[in-house]
């Protein structure tokens, strides 16, 4: 990481712990508090702009976003449901997890050869207790070379990150809605045919490689999606 | 705009246009295609990364993403219908628009003072005929001064940005499912109690000034939200 991204990451958590509340310290003063350059501290706080945690008043300074639902689930960051809610007890059944041979539809999700070796993988995750996503993963085993039901019922991220080394670098996700059927129904105590959200996403390394494609399903009533929209995106 | 932002939008031009197509040119060249600095060109291709279009790969180059749903709709962008379907026909139906003082609820939406007036406005916008969205807006007026029915059955943030030459910045958007009342139902030809894909959001200009707040109802069969999530904001 560049100097100016960790300096981002430490103003983050500044305006996190409300140091900092409704807007930045003035430039110098931050210059003096992070030791370093006028340009670093422009780098840093324009890459918050581009976040969409800042914005600029010409003549005023740089202003923190005030957001109002704190218990949103923001699409913008890849995050696991433990590290969304470090606040609840999250609690993972897994319902199965197989190492199996991809078949054409496995192939194409994980845009891998068909025979190669697939982790094929069902979760329950459970927020303080209320049954708040199904989860259908697929891993590439040629990329993350084991999983195990231990790993599965704690962060997988957090193993990829942690204990296998390797970056998450983004993700393309697809919000959508439909239908439930039977057997997820049940999971939320709802009715087949009542409204399905669900997010279709694909996750990659920072080298580009993509390594799981799963679709979550969400309890409808219990999610909402948070996105911060910036209009310099206006292409 | 600075000098690497212009420069970044003009490579997205160049994606856009299939100028580039896997991977960027190399830095030297584009300093010379450009001729500008090495500095500005990585600052510009930073940026682009922080926007999940690019994403570098170490020792091999800055790779383009490749986006799979062409219909789909980027959430993270503020593109009103029109702008995002330019290949199709949008037709919008101004059920009505009137100029009244805001409520208790509408002052709070709106962030402004009971009594101060607001522009309230029902559109419905189609898509190649089909139903597409139903919007319920509010429009603060002691910003927005003047909102009239030819406006509103175009696109107002053309009318804000090009003819009142404000200029919009950012959006919250929060996403959720729900069920449809009759009134909405009907307007997609569904039963009551369908599916509901329903975008709350609060748009505000560069100033951190809040104009905007709408209720906008998605026809959940026609809709897919992108999303473009990166793990660098992961904090």
């Amino acid at each position: 990481m560049k100097k100016y991204q960790i300096i981002a990451e430490q103003l983050m958590e500044n305006i996190k712990s409300e140091k900092y509340k409704i807007k930045l310290p003035i430039e110098d003063e931050l210059v003096e508090e992070f030791q370093t350059s006028k340009n670093t501290i422009r780098n840093a706080t324009d890459l918050l702009v581009e976040w969409g945690m800042l914005y600029r008043v010409q003549g005023s300074g740089v202003y923190i976003r005030q957001f109002e639902h704190e218990k949103a689930i923001n699409a913008s960051m890849i995050r696991g449901v433990s590290q969304e809610f470090k606040a609840s007890t999250v609690r993972t059944e897994v319902v199965y997890l197989e190492l199996v041979d991809a078949d054409e539809v496995m192939a194409s999700e994980l845009d891998t050869e068909i025979g190669n070796p697939v982790y094929r993988l069902k979760r329950i995750r459970y927020v303080d207790d209320e049954p708040f996503t199904i989860e259908y993963s697929l891993y590439n085993k040629e990329i993350v070379p084991y999983l195990g039901i231990e790993i599965a019922q704690r962060s997988i991220y957090d193993y990829i990150e942690h204990d296998l080394k390797m970056r998450i670098g983004f993700a393309d996700k697809y919000i959508s809605v439909g239908h439930l059927n039977q057997e997820d129904a049940e999971v939320f105590g709802y009715q087949k045919g009542d409204p399905m959200l669900v997010i279709n996403e694909k996750v990659f390394l920072t080298n580009g490689m993509l390594f799981n494609s799963s679709r979550v399903i969400h309890n409808y009533q219990e999610t909402t999606l948070f996105v911060s929209a910036n209009n310099h995106r206006r292409l």
